[in-house]
């Protein structure tokens, strides 16, 4: 990437980083300031400035202009359902190897935060097909990816997922509604041979009919896990982990399709 | 992806799977046999079947066919080193936010094991520079990432990483080296402004150390963390974690460059 | 404690410690040898020694003698069932509060090993009543409760704790069965007012039926938790948690008899 | 535990519990209210009921009566220090195996609270001494313990510890202070052959230099850990962990004495 590429332009998504509890996902435009507790910032100051580099606020303190990751997009995304933490998103991407040139079929749009990572992963040849049955919920998402200057690499269905996808043979599903037992026969007609099905739930409870219907359907290689992650407060001879931390957000589970004819 | 993909090709890596105990990594071959306890099985005999679909041993046992994703890849790697686990190569890749068109630099390519990750990440239109001062890792990493087919978007360098690195405006540098803290400093005249620096370690001292150097350097954003990976055991009526665990594998540390010209 | 007590005495119990992985729970026989691989040793060369003290092997090693604490002594305790561990124990000693002078009420003696610890929280002037129907297992748990000395403290009742227990106004019910949920309604009849219930599940499926029961039958604060052991591995300037780890032993549920007249 | 016991009487402390969130530690005093979000409850009521039976608010919600465990005490007692929690408290009972009858050194009084559970372990015939340098804390401990009824069981000495403990021959030695390495010595003078010690300490730095001095001075068997407690939401059909969570207290390391002698 030139670094000619690096400066902020009129309109782009910036990140302004004071500390971990003081960020802010804003647009650099002209006539707009950032209010903070430590005074506010002229946004159209940041226009034509070095990503990495400050600005002061009126109060003097300075501030640090970022470019936003996937994930920062993700965080201050606006939404009406739980979120996808980072550490679920990135095993997802992980776990089912989805990279540039993957085809995938998600259910649940929900507010596109699950479909904004995976379109970051599938860019610039592959495509996420996301299938969402709430109106109220598909212009939000559509907003979020836009946002995210991937909505090329995203086709929203309205529709139910339960009444079968439209594509097939492809490399990966995913699943993120709250029965998604119930989409296993439809995700097994979409998938390719040997293609991944991933999903998230809560509960237990969910999780233990998702994993006796997979087994019915065709899958093998079914995994059901979480993940915790721990922060660790570094201070030079003071180091722990921190006090605060996340029980629990989601089991994940995986699975590949087997095509059970005759041998 | 169409359909006519999905079929094995003489020479092509397959996973020939049973249960998740019993799996294995080999190449489509005419006149091979895999030799396991429950029979052999004839590699030619994969050739032109269907991804997905099935193979009998010589006991009559069924298994099954998989194409390898990127982690099967990498966790039947061959290495001299320490693994960096699916957990921690998912989480590198969500909040690093590592996709199509970055250009990467990796200190430490070791057995070329999180060089191939990070090569699928930025394939098509991105890069991997790698550095590795002993040369005897140098060929194994060569060979692991070529049986990935992601040779054309690695460059694997001989160089001692502490005398710097040739590349300048990247937007990353991911460091896997035992004394990460020496490299923070060639690391931040790699990187462009606001650039994502990630480690990975296993020591606290080596962490506390690090993030004293980042901040020294001019670094924000100095995030550590650990993921406690846990298998959920799925039987109806009889659901519970797995009673074997990995305790710990390796902290990650994140963060970003910034410019401290003044303002 | 007077220092003179603090001798082996022949017929003691001690522990053999050489390392963590290598230590040895045995008597102090004046005729017997404990062989290892680092030499044997006379454990007759143990009585009239101080405890901390140490005896070297046939080759030269220093083993230590150290008395055995309750938990040595349930670690190695003879046993057919899973064991309560430590951290477990622990939690409910500390979340009932059983202690000297406790009448408690265990349902599944299995090999007496939580028994043995209740019987050593209640010494000297509580009292243990413990019911097992399986006879194979009740002679194994009173050897194992007589090793740790704590006979005095506990009767084994040959009985189905589903039929009732005898006792009355008991302080703590525990209970160690596979169906916990069926021992709710006796567990509550034993017990006096705001008495104390605890239970020892594997399964998320026994805790959902076990709270469900305890919410119909009459109890409060009902608490279902799990804790999980992490071993720091400690070196100077190494240190880091141990790589393996225990994923899973057991939820322990927690709650409190109301008493449900009217008011 | 006769059923004539099970009434409150005049002065004792209760527990009004409504919900886990709700609940207080009050004195049944005749003429005080409990006034809550859901009406004031006249504590004289109280006097004469059972516990585990109930009262009703001036607004006529029932609340209910309970006998504090110890964890009830030790939870609400007063305090200006970091608490130690349950699952702390009751790994040091497992894993050091004190119980009636063991004499007890403490350094590090603080608010009284790990003196509590100490003593409520070593009733009726063993005793804690418990060294404390801050005499602003030492009335606050008394009062503390006072309320729990173990005064009986303690000695607090205003002394500093690193000077040395009076005690000899003690059973186990428990350290709650920032720079526990410091008075590994003087703890090993203290304990009989074999004894146990226990530290609580939050930083991976306070336990490199303790474990280091342990096998120092003559301590084997040295063991460091942390607990992860997570608490399970049951609810049938969606049943899961809860997503709050402590994500660290403390570090335990405990060790046992061993005298060096010629063998």
């Amino acid at each position: 990437m030139s670094k000619s590429d690096n400066y902020v332009k009129a309109g782009d998504n910036v990140v302004i980083y004071f500390t971990d509890k003081k960020k802010w996902l804003v647009r650099a435009k002209a006539d707009e300031k950032l209010h903070t507790h430590l005074g506010y910032i002229e946004l159209g100051s940041t226009i034509g400035k070095e990503y990495g580099s400050s600005v002061k606020t009126s109060l003097g303190e300075r501030f640090w202009i970022l470019k936003p990751t996937i994930i920062d997009l993700i965080l201050k995304a606006e939404r009406k359902t739980q979120i996808v933490y980072p550490k679920d998103l990135g095993m997802i991407a992980s776990m089912t190897g989805i990279s540039s040139g993957f085809t995938v079929v998600e259910a649940g749009t929900g507010s596109g935060v699950l479909t904004t990572f995976l379109a970051n992963l599938v860019k610039p040849d592959g495509h996420v097909f996301s299938y969402e049955i709430r109106p109220e919920f598909i212009e939000m998402a559509r907003k979020n990816i836009d946002r995210a200057g991937l909505s090329d690499f995203v086709t929203i269905k309205q529709s139910d997922a339960k009444k079968g996808f439209d594509e097939k043979d492809v490399d990966a599903v995913i699943i993120d509604v709250g029965d998604p037992w119930t989409l296993v026969r439809v995700a097994w007609e979409a998938l390719k041979g040997g293609g991944v099905i991933a999903s998230v739930s809560p509960t237990m409870n969910q999780v233990e009919k998702l994993v006796a219907e997979l087994a019915n359907v065709g899958f093998v290689k079914i995994e059901s896990l979480e993940l915790l992650l721990r922060n660790l407060e570094v201070r030079t001879g003071m180091t722990r982990p921190s006090m605060r931390m996340i029980g629990h957000t989601a089991y994940l589970t995986f699975a590949r399709k087997i095509i059970m004819h005759e041998v």
